[in-house]
């Protein structure tokens, strides 16, 4: 009885990991977060049982029940497969999982996944860092485990390209702070919706536009000069940056 | 014919995507970083030809010597992959190749990989984020495009894990910078040897303590509460975080 911590990657299934594929299809029992794709599924043993968990973010009351879940069929299975939407350590709470599991027990495998903060961007073809504009990239979620907004004016930084998760709603604020910051406002901005999906869609403009673009969640917000990039469709918003 | 920019994840061969794994069967070249790990030529078509190419960091020359020669494989070969450690656009600089391929008319398509900046951590049992301890992650290059060092001071933040590629040389500067920039020198520290390999070492510590660590490259540099985690072993440095 081991409990397989799974990452199930940015959405489209054959951007597994070979070793989670391998793995769902010797599940004995899959517990999946919301939002996973159907392609992801195809994968998946046909004769395991699906547990679907709806998570909401910032409710541990249903983290706890999550974890509850996965001892109990912990306890009753060979092959669990906990899958969760991007790496179980990116804002997976994977960690939680893994020591709710430990007070009981039961031992817990971890499978890295792509996380949709550095493959939500590249889906756009956007790269997070590029020679000469952005020397590395801050990653945040813009809402904290008991859904508090992050503070973004500390995290201004004109070298670093910023990924925010979960940010749409709050772009207004979230452009104001890191104007405030010290970021430029003409600073260039992406608004990645449905990454992955045949319902992606990408809103360029700078800092200051954010808070009018017309976008919705599920969406990935990226800060900073890279964001003009498009390498995908091999165009460029300002060639004049290179 | 087409350029595949195919990112080979860590290191272990069934961390490649699926995408990748089957691209790898497919191409009739290969061009690889040196340091990729034998697993993951076990993927590729075994009629393949394989050309490896020794990019030193910052050498911008090298570089230019890539992109000429993916540019003529391309003329001569229907499926080009260019297979480079992690993932193309962090770090990669999977944004110059595909602009000097664009510059002469060749197509190119970029499949992400896992990023050693997050599935580093990982497999020492460092989750990047975790509740109550850290709201996101940092990751930076010790050196900038042209072999500079960067700035850390900037870059302290209470809140935010760090992760630092290439940065086990200059581990006292940077440690003395980012305690300079406002972070506590008891901060906890792990340095992560040969992440995904048989040779894997964790070296835990805190901040001050991280000029005198013994290690050496290749390496991941892991600053924040979080690197006192040891989720994989399920130990614990501190109990009291939690």
């Amino acid at each position: 009885m081991t409990v397989y911590l799974v990452g199930a990657g940015p959405g489209e299934g054959d951007l597994l990991t070979v070793r989670a594929a391998r793995l769902l299809g010797d599940a004995d029992v899959v517990v999946r977060d919301r939002l996973i794709d159907v392609s992801v599924m195809e994968f998946v043993n046909p004769l395991a049982t699906i547990v679907d968990v709806g998570k909401v973010p910032g409710d541990s009351s249903s983290q706890s029940s999550i974890n509850e879940l996965l001892v109990e069929l912990a306890e009753s299975h060979e092959t669990v497969v906990r899958l969760k939407g991007g790496d179980p350590f990116v804002f997976g709470r994977g960690g939680e999982e893994i020591l709710a599991l430990r007070d009981v027990g039961v031992s817990c495998v971890v499978v890295p996944g792509l996380s949709s903060a550095l493959a939500g961007p590249l889906a756009a073809g956007i790269p997070v860092t590029h020679r000469g504009i952005s020397r590395g990239v801050t990653i945040v979620s813009a809402r904290g485990a008991r859904g508090e907004i992050t503070d973004f004016r500390g995290l201004a930084h004109a070298e670093l390209t910023i990924v925010i998760l979960m940010g749409v709603e709050h772009r207004g604020v979230i452009a104001a702070q890191l104007i405030e910051g010290g970021l430029d406002p003409t600073t260039a901005v992406a608004v990645v919706e449905q990454a992955w999906t045949g319902q992606q869609r990408t809103t360029r403009g700078s800092l200051d536009e954010l808070a009018s673009f017309d976008v919705r969640p599920p969406a990935i917000i990226v800060v900073g000069g890279v964001a003009r990039f498009d390498l995908r469709s091999l165009e460029l918003f300002d060639v004049a940056l290179l």
